[in-house]
């Protein structure tokens, strides 16, 4: 246990020393830039730090980012299960979120990082309402995030004018905080809930601010039935229409894409958020077909999805369940091998929300965690990478470091008490309201 | 953190005070005998303990029980992963397993207690060689066990009659400890690795000794076809013609059990164990029919298989594996509800291997877990067991008692630096004999 409480605070170079990396023991030097200055063998040896991890019997990673969620859900999480997606959506979901706050949304959010920083993630898509308190939560947090407003016109032209001015109202917000951890991007929820007009609209801001593009695409077969009776397209090719698929699109979920629209996703070299418990929890009836995005060169990332359908946001948890899920649905344990799970939820997700983080180099941002080797889940080290993948749950993270700065140490988050009692108050008060109203 | 090391030793009365069961705050009075000697509102008031363990932000759940492993597979996590089923097993475990002694079965089974004491499980069904080492091994970690030798004879009478000496010698062994806590089974692998004469003689073994009966069955397509082909018959029925499928058996995987073979096993009221990881992990290509075993009557419980082949045995991992997997193959997100996947590795499991806990009630055995309340898994707490199997992760225990012994508290497993390093070394000395062997 560390006794050093400085190290919360520290911008001065940090030591991390003698870590695992790749089979191999070495030194990390992250300057006060935030990004790491040396990387190697006794990188840090011949001077003095202020602050020193010592990293023995810890391995080093990348630190995780989740390419799609709804952070506030997690209010809601363990609230309703175990039901058929429309009355768990009619019934128990979206009569909670009628009286949700701004308050419930920052702390909500809060309590997402608190469990994103504790489970070795350093950042997150996110695609929710109230996105001001969200960010104002990531920013305190120090965790870095890419924020959307869930725009929703159901081909309503008076709610379109309305999505439009709170999609512009978030993208402002964030470029007033000039946080830079903290980006816009565009969120049109769904082909089934945005009109053409109000995709076009999207597809216009997105490429005037240059953001990225947070959207769903073929979770369910009815989504795919319902655009292909309505326009004879199916979804993907109706997002390509309006101009939304592109390098910085992210699109969750892609369980009913067919070949022909994965080969369209990797021309366009738009990235896949796989969500698999989300899609097996909520029965989608057919796996995110990674086999054929990875002969498209389509980019494929990882994320939870919200709290209320997962339930859980540790990224570990999600990495076993990919490869689990990939193997069973194409008939093949060789299909997302454990190396491949873990690049989804770094590398290759760090670079759809355009972080530069993922790579553990010299002058990359230094977004990184350790690992406990002293544990069963890492008893025995024939891999690391595969008891991170396969053995282990977020649990075994001890130390994350986003941009530099020690977000935990030793499983020690400072302020998590008091996120833990004011998500709890948010959420018994949210229940309570939803309730009175019935 | 408790200061309170004395707690590890205690036999005498100890009062768990104020936890949070089904919703009410309860004491649970642990008697001396190891049994549950009161549990309700203030059911400890009036009387002093030695030993007190405050539950104030702890949820009590009986303790789960691990109905299919082969625990000493610990020191093969991470070792190959992500192959096709034959050349994982051909180059990769057997030359490994062949070089396995007893005293790696020993620390390998340690490292599995342990890992089932941090996470958890208070007791599992062990199948694999050395088995005097792995009771030991048991023995000492304080947890219960059903323990059979892997009777594999391939038709060969030779090795047949070495199979049956190796049985009976376990058995024998077993009955000699007088552990209450360890039990034997007899241990016939599978309808393809054992004769018609060798199923009938470990049938015949298990009803004169009284014992239970351990197997694999239906876990492949191939498996199936190969009896079909060979005798005409399913695995369940050969099974059932050589008198081993009874209320006592505990069938593992059933991934391709037909309707018929369902309504066999609900008859004759024995148990299917779902390993949803370790099907899906090697592509099965059917997931367990949960749905046709519970219209047929029969128990299902819940295991991990082996770490080779998981590559973790936290059963809270697994609940939600099982749920996830069963909704998703069955199209339907009612499948398999959150209570249900409790049960599956509580009381179903408990009763398939004759245990009597599971309950938590006046005279069964204290065999029970506290979970932590004030972490983000089990934050809001709208539902302890949604959380406990859809959100929370082992590491959410921080307290395991099995037949009133405290193996866990605060997180802290006595002894557990000495089994981390045994394990490593014997894990090290392992590869490196199979490697000199090569």
């Amino acid at each position: 246990m560390t006794q050093d409480t400085g190290i919360f605070e520290t911008r001065s170079p940090l030591l991390l020393r003698g870590v695992c990396h790749n089979d191999r023991i070495v030194d990390v030097v992250v300057g006060d830039d935030g990004t790491i200055a040396a990387i190697g063998e006794n990188a840090g040896r011949g001077h003095e730090y202020d602050h020193v991890i010592e990293g023995r019997g810890r391995v080093l990673l990348p630190g995780l980012v989740n390419t799609h969620t709804h952070a506030a859900m997690t209010l809601l999480r363990g609230y309703a299960d175990d039901m058929l997606l429309q009355p768990w959506l009619a019934e128990r979901i979206w009569p909670l979120e009628a009286h949700l706050t701004g308050d419930d949304v920052y702390w909500g959010t809060r309590l997402a990082c608190l469990e994103m920083v504790a489970t070795g993630t350093v950042g997150f898509n996110d695609m929710y309402f109230f996105m001001e308190s969200a960010a104002r939560a990531v920013d305190e947090a120090g965790l870095r995030a890419q924020l959307s407003y869930g725009f929703i016109d159901l081909s309503d032209p008076e709610k379109r004018e309305h999505e439009c001015r709170a999609t512009e109202g978030l993208v402002d917000a964030v470029a007033r905080m000039a946080n830079p951890r903290i980006t816009a991007a565009i969120g049109p929820h769904a082909v089934y809930t945005v009109s053409a007009e109000g995709l076009l609209w999207c597809a216009e801001l997105a490429r005037k601010r240059g953001l990225g593009v947070h959207v769903h695409l073929a979770e369910t077969e009815t989504e795919v039935a319902d655009a292909v009776r309505a326009t004879g397209r199916r979804p993907a090719a109706l997002l390509d229409e309006a101009g939304l698929l592109g390098p910085r699109t992210v699109a969750a979920h892609g369980c009913w894409l067919d070949d022909a629209e994965c080969r369209l996703i990797g021309e366009r070299g738009a990235t896949v958020s796989h969500n698999p418990a989300s899609n097996m929890k909520l029965a989608t009836g057919r796996a995110m077909p990674y086999p054929a995005l990875k002969r498209a060169g389509a980019r494929v990332t990882l994320g939870t999805d919200g709290a209320a359908s997962n339930n859980s946001l540790d990224l570990f948890g999600e990495m076993k369940t990919a490869a689990l899920l990939q193997k069973f649905a194409w008939n093949d344990p060789t299909v997302l091998p454990a190396h491949e799970a873990l690049a989804l939820a770094t590398d290759c997700a760090h670079a759809a929300l355009g972080f530069t983080g993922g790579r553990l180099e010299a002058g990359a941002p230094a977004d990184l965690i350790l690992l406990e080797t002293r544990t069963p889940c890492n008893t025995p080290l024939h891999s690391a990478v595969s008891n991170a993948v396969y053995a282990c749950s977020g649990a075994a993270v001890t130390t994350t470091l986003c941009a530099g700065r020690v977000l935990m140490h030793e499983r020690v988050v400072p302020g998590a008490d008091e996120v833990l009692e004011g998500a709890t108050g948010a959420a018994i008060a949210l229940v309570s309201r939803a309730r009175g109203d019935a």
